[in-house]
């Protein structure tokens, strides 16, 4: 594991490399953030257990983080906080170093990233494209490697949209589960703190630490999931039906059991969360503020919020018994299923066009999110693959308190990964059952790059040792992919002298694969001339 | 038992007797009623388990009665039921006939009872003051003998303040334990279907059928009961406070753990149920209805429930939040209490007064009630003596779902039963241990009305025969006082040929006391002469 003061530094070299400086509202001083990693490697020298030492976060700007201002998008709102909110707090507490406070739809109110004084925030991967919001810069931060763990809020779906529209996990707890204290409310009976992450452990990690112990997983058995028509999903983006149905297909060759539900109740409460009342807890929290006019108000959120003012009290009590119907319908709906799949957005607008229209744009972007936290359900939103070189997302909802049963599903849906082997693990040979015990399948055969040496170690038994340097050659490689979730436990279980690292395959690209480290070559022999560890063996009569 | 036909003519018989039509929204033909209960009968002789059957109920005339008008006090919003709500159904399942239904507040908007155009509902037994509301009718005929049971509704203390004003017990169950399904509703949010009865015991047992089986009790242990100081509990009416004190007195002399809490954040939550944003609830109920004007709105709850059109549902959010943090310090002071103990209401206005300030007057009633529902709380009013000869009620609170708890501490106030006994219960006699064991004590040494005549049974051992008969004379007895819940135990332990039954004493007043039943007197020896048992007793050497 890397130090978290060399974390801190790769982080900001990042930060300077992608010259993003929207992301941030306040960016911390580098040596405030490596003086708080050297204290965190300390401890950890120390002996202390410190399950995120080396990690760094970005923390939303509605987020209270002790000597940053608390925006929430709107300087002329900020407050200086003294303390940490508690979600903060928790993640700071096992080690994670913060890095700074993220850009923001102002007072949370937009799933579009373009609505704040700080500046629009583009996509990861396309100047053109929102990065969606309203949790814009935590999530660009995660997605272009900036940050490792990133938190933001989610009302409406401000901690899925951008995750889909980067390429990023985001989950969304059960309401209530992470402590809300020391966040700017956008809708108080509403918001949740979430979490980015660029895979799903990572991400649940963070939650375990924030919300504590999960509720007990169900009893064992496949995976009930509902998924929607694509009449009940609607008009969605060039691709993007396909997309879903292909992550569809790929639970159920997961072994998930799917069933189609009927989307309505779910669609229906989506629309009461702005058409409806309940738009008023913004006036709530934030209209006594917008009412003073202040110049860095984004006009949009400051239209939404003045006019929540005048809505009646009666409206809401309606709404609610409405609400209350469409939440048994939805229950009834889900049925015994452990999870709901669903684009997490029908589209992913330009810039351009949601400055052509930003209320409308925003509206369509919240209809398959809006209703998650109105009809107290849990969510993870997870990269299902690319439509048009673009990152398409999906996700999971689930009952409330069904937390980890929703992200177990998600799981399913995690890219594999792939691994190259040279030596022992290759095909028929002895440690080439670690592979298929985690599930992993032969990809492709190929070699490397002709970049490599090949060195025969004195281990016992031999092992071959793949070295970069001057002069190699191709050596022969399999590419095994293996679930997200395995690679990890690989990684666990290489003994010394291996190591994983990265290869350059015959074609270019980049993959983790069997290396040794320095020291392992002393007394081995070189062995490139062979071809490959299969043909050494051969000669060797092995 | 008597039989339900007999109970319905009693009943109608009443019903001519007090001449109070203003009680009755949909009174039942008598024929109807009786054709109902001779089926009761009919069951009951067929083996039939029918808790209720010989019990008559009056149900307030917000809740569903298959085939009477559901007017919620305004003929014109009248609709007719084909079904019975629930709450009406469990009762009649139970073998109760129902008499019709009750007058009251209109649209439950009310503590006065004076608010409809059915007529203003005096007291039961006062006719210049309010019978309290909104649950008038119900309240009334309950205290005038006429049913036995009654439903009413609870919203801000429409079952308790009317109960207090005509002497009666009203239990309001935890908000969702009874279904308001069928019932118009005032807050739908708060509303609760309540019951009256003359005593706890027969109020309990109704619950018990209309809610399902009760929470577990508390462990056993000296009951906690937390008080509001006279500071606290502001102006009352004179002679209350010191009512309010002597329950108090009474509830400490029973065993009960007396401690003080700070009631500040029970009246600040009550403040808010009308002056707050709470009250635009109403208008979702009945707000189209009343904004078109018909011609039998009461001008008062027209007004209140038009002004609600216009609070703005930011206000509601801001209340809510408000009261999340009024709860939280409510249970705190609470906290292991297993009840607290306030007046119903502070006063018992006039009908002159409330047509004087019609506003005014009914908030102030509502200082202790207004907040049970909206702080999730139970409460039990009972009767807790006179004062000016009115009746005073108490009301004690509990947390949601310790409704058994609390009414177990209401059952400390009941008035004790008073119980004339001439033979072998007179102290020192062979079962006076009975009346000792069951908590009696003795409260006078006196004699029957010269009227009876004793004689000594063929029974063994030997027991007194009272009788009533021409030529009678004064025979010694002793009343003892019996905790309102022994002196049904006492009936149980019985044996024949004795019988507790109506007995006048010297003074004219009558109680009930050992009888016995016809044939007892085959063999038996007329001893009225001796002028008593112990006399008799003595006489015979015994």
């Amino acid at each position: 594991m890397s130090s978290a003061v060399a974390r801190v530094r790769a982080a900001y070299d990042r930060i300077a490399a992608v010259r993003r400086p929207e992301l941030w509202i306040g960016l911390r001083p580098q040596e405030d953030a490596e003086a708080e990693a050297r204290g965190i490697d300390a401890r950890r020298a120390a002996g202390d257990a410190l399950p995120l030492a080396g990690t760094v976060l970005a923390v939303k700007g509605n987020i209270d983080v002790a000597g940053l201002p608390t925006t929430a998008g709107c300087p002329s709102f900020g407050r200086l906080p003294e303390r940490d909110a508690p979600a903060v707090a928790a993640l700071r507490a096992a080690g994670a170093t913060v890095l700074g406070t993220t850009n923001m739809d102002q007072f949370a109110t937009g799933l579009v990233g373009t609505r704040s004084p700080y500046g629009a925030v583009h996509s990861a991967t396309d100047a053109d494209r929102v990065a969606g919001g309203s949790s814009s810069g935590s999530a660009v931060a995660v997605a272009l490697g900036i940050a490792d763990l990133a938190l933001g809020t989610d009302t409406a779906g401000s901690g899925r949209v951008p995750a889909a529209f980067n390429g990023v996990v985001g989950v969304k707890p059960t309401r209530g589960l992470v402590p809300t204290e020391g966040v700017v409310p956008a809708c108080a009976s509403l918001d949740c703190v979430s979490v980015f992450a660029r895979t799903l452990p990572e991400a649940r990690r963070a939650v375990a630490l924030l919300a504590g112990p999960a509720a007990p997983a169900r009893r064992p058995g496949p995976w009930r999931v509902a998924v929607a028509s694509a009449a009940a999903l609607g008009e969605l983006a060039p691709g993007w039906q396909e997309a879903y149905e292909a992550a569809c297909a790929r639970l159920a060759a997961a072994g998930a059991r799917l069933r189609t539900l009927d989307l309505t109740p779910f669609t229906e409460a989506a629309a009461l969360l702005y058409e409806g009342a309940f738009v008023a807890e913004r006036y709530a929290a934030v209209g006594a503020f917008v009412e003073s006019g202040a110049a860095d108000l984004d006009p949009t959120v400051a239209g939404i919020v003045t006019a929540a003012r005048d809505v009646p009290a009666y409206r809401l009590f309606a709404d609610r018994q409405r609400l209350a119907a469409l939440h048994a319908r939805a229950m009834t709906e889900l049925g015994d299923a452990d999870a709901l799949l669903l684009p997490t957005a029908p589209e992913h607008p330009t810039l351009a066009q949601v400055a052509a229209d930003p209320v409308g744009v925003n509206a369509r972007l919240g209809r398959f999110t809006n209703s998650t936290n109105l009809l107290d359900l849990c969510a993870v939103a997870v990269p299902a693959g690319e439509v048009g070189g673009l990152p398409f997302g999906v996700m999971l909802l689930g009952r409330a308190h069904c937390d980890e049963r929703v992200a177990d599903v998600a799981a399913l849906l995690e890219p594999p990964h792939r691994v190259a082997v040279v030596g022992a693990h290759l095909s028929g040979q002895p440690l080439n059952h670690q592979l298929v015990a985690l599930g992993a399948r032969l990809a492709a055969t190929t070699a490397t790059a002709p970049a490599y040496r090949l060195y025969a170690l004195a281990t016992e038994p031999p092992k071959p040792g793949l070295v970069r340097a001057a002069g190699g050659a191709r050596v022969e490689a399999e590419v095994w992919e293996l679930p997200a979730s395995a690679l990890g436990a690989l990684t666990a279980a290489v003994p010394p002298p291996m190591a994983l690292g990265g290869v350059e395959l015959a074609d270019g690209t980049w993959l983790p694969g069997f290396l040794c480290t320095p020291g392992a070559l002393d007394g081995a022999r070189d062995i490139t001339a062979h071809g490959g560890w299969r043909a050494y063996l051969a000669s060797a009569g092995r």
